[in-house]
């Protein structure tokens, strides 16, 4: 289904500021195989770059040794599909550097869309925001770990993408999940 | 999304025979974040069964005690959506013995659909197989672990499904990726 449109479309995993399961307003851990399964679903859609954002130094360290090792020396060799995922890959401190960085890069701001199990006033339809990609703008997508994305960054998003539904009433999606399915909807 | 056809979709993660990197035909190993991630995501598309099939029998009892673990106590206490999640999930010894459990069970062979990342002479696309979904057969969807699905099955089974096609030449997505995508495509 490869078209010829450019598309530049970025993901971001975010570790803070989300909420754990009383909705305390934490920040989640990096889980090693949500850095594998992301790199690989992101590269197989074409996504411009996945970056892991958390503001703890020690868990960007594990992740940029992680990105090192499949990168280089014996890793590389070993599993070679798995070092072109992660040529997408990299950290960020926060949301607000993660915005400034393709700004910069874009020249302009990248239009900001925030993903949820709920909906809002502000959810709009997948096939809203296919369009919208089709349109060529920049594009970050925003996924929360843990119970999902606070509320200052669904506010600041300029969307909230709908929630993804499946049969009935059952709502629990891994966000590893959610991501492949969502770039299937919007890209495939 | 949900509608009133009745789906009897099953699913199959097999993890023998399947290949290795290098082509051989092995039993991979049971990974216990695959059990956790399918069920969930099977549990959103209203899949009604969910098979692990491994013919060894530690790693059944590694599975059979991560259900016990949370369907009771504190694990089911804890994370009840995880608890209904791995309501459909079973571990089976082989595809023969499930595919016979289900004809017991339907008093009719189910519809069986092999995946693959690649295309094959027989494969079907999922608009062919969504259409057969809707005409309330029962199907088994299998799932190989590893480097996929030995040919046997592939040979065995009545249909197989159409590649996940992302945007471009990459094509390694994670079974979980890839479940979640192809449920979402015939499903939703």
């Amino acid at each position: 289904m490869a078209d010829t449109i450019k598309r530049e479309i970025h993901l971001a995993l975010i570790h803070y500021p989300v909420y754990n399961k009383v909705g305390e307003v934490v920040t989640s851990s990096v889980t090693t195989l949500d850095i594998h399964d992301i790199s690989r679903v992101a590269r197989t859609y074409a996504v411009s770059s996945f970056c892991v954002v958390t503001p703890l130094k020690k868990q960007q360290q594990l992740v940029e040794r992680l990105i090192e090792h499949w990168m280089t020396g014996y890793g590389a060799e070993y599993n070679p599909t798995r070092k072109e995922a992660l040529l997408i890959t990299r950290v960020m401190n926060n949301f607000t550097e993660m915005v400034r960085d393709l700004t910069e890069q874009y020249e302009k701001k990248p239009v900001i869309v925030a993903t949820s199990a709920k909906k809002f006033p502000k959810s709009v339809s997948f096939q809203y925001l296919r369009k919208e990609i089709k349109r060529e703008e920049p594009v970050l997508l925003l996924f929360g770990t843990g119970w999902g994305l606070e509320k200052s960054i669904l506010t600041e998003a300029d969307y909230v993408l709908d929630p993804v539904e499946g049969v009935g009433e059952y709502n629990h999606l891994p966000v590893r999940a959610a991501i492949a399915i969502i770039l299937d909807r919007l890209v495939a």
